[in-house]
Formats: structure tokens, C-alpha cells, sequence
């Protein structure tokens, strides 16, 4: 479940349209130092994310609205596996190029899983997508990629865990989403080399030859 | 004129249905280190880029076939004015939070101009797009934003074209692509911000505020 279903599990009905979720690439520490910070409020009634918008916004934080809450939470959520795969990238020094590539085909198939799931397609260019996802995957401060950073160095999982805490929620998610593209019938390639690293199934450096080496493909399929 | 236009103006009309184009996140050093890269190829005719794709991707070069030529090019070429603004953006160390944004709101413009001269919107999110953005904005190979950092720095553009070479051909592209964008009645604001600076119309500070401080919207608009 994603937060605004769980909150709906436990609010009132009267309550639903005016869960409004906030996301975006968007450090805390950044913002209470007021540097410029710009994000996305998605509620599925327009006018109470216009309201908020209206109510946030300053000259150091700027709010666009949205009406697309799963697009907005789909987003926060899956970047973290792909930190972790970026990280497992990094960790072996695979260079930039590849890091870009990750990054790239991961927001591809967080955009599959997020439209299957029915958000719209162009969230995902937005910041709660790509801006979350690259800030995420190229600023020091993730757990994610601390976790991918380590496993690609050819560490196992427990050890890093204990090290890092168990609040790297990327790891949970990893499996969570691999579960969910199955049940809906989405083909989550990086997911599903995370999963295989994390589990021990399978080497980082098996894992992204097997990512390179498989068939073929429009961009757009 | 984009790179495709040209030679169709110079070949001969059989041959305009075989150009294609590559392009994406692809520092040359990574390649001839045999790291792993992976770019879209962009031809008029599916045919042709398969059959492209079929010859250039090997284990550690990986291809993805489009149709969409205008829309590979024009994010490839834009992606320096972005780099441009983002370089500002660090020469004054305005944080990760605003680096992000400038990349996601600078792909956003992209895709207006892009989508309006008749490429699909679907190809920002990839390779040519949001793949190449983020690696000339993060990787420090790039003459484009290293003359945003030093215009970030207060130094002026002539002194440091002087340094950089004249090369950074984000600058003739960011004085294009305002122009482009004004007869066809797209709206381009961090470009414009970028020509303004460069110009020596508006400081960095000023710019940065401006764009902060905008009518607030939705994020699809």
C-alpha cells in the first residue's frame, strides 16, 4: 500500500480528497537553510493541492500542483531501488555513462509499473519523478546507495544493514515491487537484478552484464 | 537548423530516410574504456535503426531503436543550455535540492519546445532526454557548465569563452532556442533566465529569485 491508501484504511471518507502528498528532490537540511527547493503536491481534488500550493510556497520553496497522488507516491517510492542499483554501479566504478543509463531506464520502468497502476505518464518527467530519482542517486546523503555502494564492493547484505540501520527502506521495496510488477504482468528489468544482488542470487558484476546483454529494443516499448 | 535538417539539405532525397542519429549519455573515454553505455538510435525508417542497433551493440554498448529524430536531437542539443543553468546555479552553491529542480523544470521546457516541433513527448524521458541531461549536469567533463560556473561566480562571459574556448556551444544555443521558442510561442524560462545572464541583462542572484518566484502552476501546464 502506498501512504495515501493507508491513510484512506484509516481516516473517514470525508476525509479522502483532501489528502494531499508532498514530493520532490527536496534534502531537509537544504531547506531549512532556505536554498532554493521546488516540489510537487498531488491531491486528487486540484483545488485543496492549489490551496496548500498557495499556503507553502515561497521565495525559497516553490510548490507545483498535481491531481496524480499514485504517479507522485510511485515515484517516491521506487527511486530508492534504483539508488541501489546506481550504487552497486558506483561501487564497482562503472562510470558515468552507466550511471546515467541506470538512472534512464530506471525511471522507464517505474513509469510501466506507475501507469499500469494508472498515473499519468508525464508525472514521471516531473519532480517527484525524475527530480526525486536523480537527486536521490547523485547526492552523498542516501542510505539507498550507501546500501548499493557496499553490496557492489562485495559486501553482503546483513553486514551492511547493521551498519547502515535498517531505515535503507529500499531494500523492503525492492521486493515489494518485484512482487507487485508480477502480479501486474510489468517487466522490471534493474528491479529484479537489485532483488538478485540483495538475495545473494546472483554477483553485481553478473547482474549488470545480464542488463546489457539482454534483447534488443524501441525505447519507447 | 537540427544536425538531420542539414543533411537533408546537402544529400540527396534517397538518402534522407537512412539518417540516423545517436545520441545519449556517452562521455567518449567511458567507451574506449569499455565501460558499459547505452544510447538510443533514432532513424525516420524503424528499419534502419534496427538494423544499426543490431551492428553497434556489443556487451558493453547497448542500443535502443526510436523513430522519434527531431526529438533525439533537439534534447541533445538543449541539454547544454540546462547545463549552462545548472553550472549558475553551483558557482553560487545553491545546494542539490535546486540543482535537481533546475534539471527537471530545464527538461520540462525541452519537451514544450520538443513536443510542439513535432517530437514525441515520451522520448524526453529517455536516453537522448533525460539520460544526456543529467550526465552533462552532474559530470564534470562539460565546457557548457563550467561556463555557468564561472557566470555563477560573477565573472563575465568574454573572459571566460577566452578560457573555456569557444566550444560551449550552449551559448549559440541558448540565444537559438529563446528565438525558436518566441516565433513558435513556447514559454522557456530558464533559458531565457540563462540568455538574460549570459547577455549581462540580469545577475545570477536576480535570475535564480525570478525564476523562484514565478505564478505558481501545475506541473503539467
Amino acid at each position: 500500500m502506498t501512504m495515501h491508501q493507508v491513510l484512506e484504511d484509516v481516516l473517514p471518507a470525508d476525509h479522502h480528497p483532501r489528502i494531499v502528498c508532498l514530493s520532490g528532490p527536496a534534502f531537509a537540511v537544504e531547506i531549512a537553510q532556505r536554498l532554493p527547493t521546488v516540489v510537487t503536491l498531488a491531491c486528487r481534488e486540484e483545488a485543496y493541492a492549489i490551496s496548500v500550493q498557495a499556503t507553502l510556497s515561497c521565495p525559497w520553496f516553490r510548490c507545483y500542483s498535481s491531481t496524480d497522488v499514485i504517479g507522485v507516491e510511485i515515484g517516491g517510492a521506487l527511486k530508492n531501488v534504483i539508488a541501489i542499483a546506481v550504487g552497486i554501479g558506483d561501487g564497482q566504478t562503472q562510470g558515468f555513462n552507466s550511471r546515467a543509463a541506470l538512472m534512464t531506464r530506471g525511471l522507464a520502468e517505474i513509469t510501466r509499473l506507475g501507469v499500469r497502476m494508472g498515473a499519468n505518464r508525464s508525472t514521471f518527467l516531473g519532480l517527484s519523478g525524475m527530480g526525486d530519482l536523480l537527486l536521490t542517486c547523485t547526492g552523498d546523503l542516501s542510505r539507498n546507495r550507501r546500501v548499493g555502494l557496499a553490496l557492489g564492493q562485495g559486501r553482503e547484505l546483513t553486514s551492511i544493514l547493521e551498519e547502515v540501520g535498517q531505515v535503507a527502506e529500499g531494500v523492503q521495496t525492492t521486493r515489494a515491487a518485484c512482487q507487485l510488477a508480477e502480479r501486474l504482468g510489468v517487466d522490471l528489468p534493474i528491479s529484479g537484478m537489485v532483488r538478485k544482488v540483495i538475495d545473494g542470487e546472483m554477483s553485481p558484476a553478473d547482474a549488470g552484464l545480464a542488463l546489457m546483454t539482454r534483447q534488443l529494443r524501441s525505447e519507447t516499448d
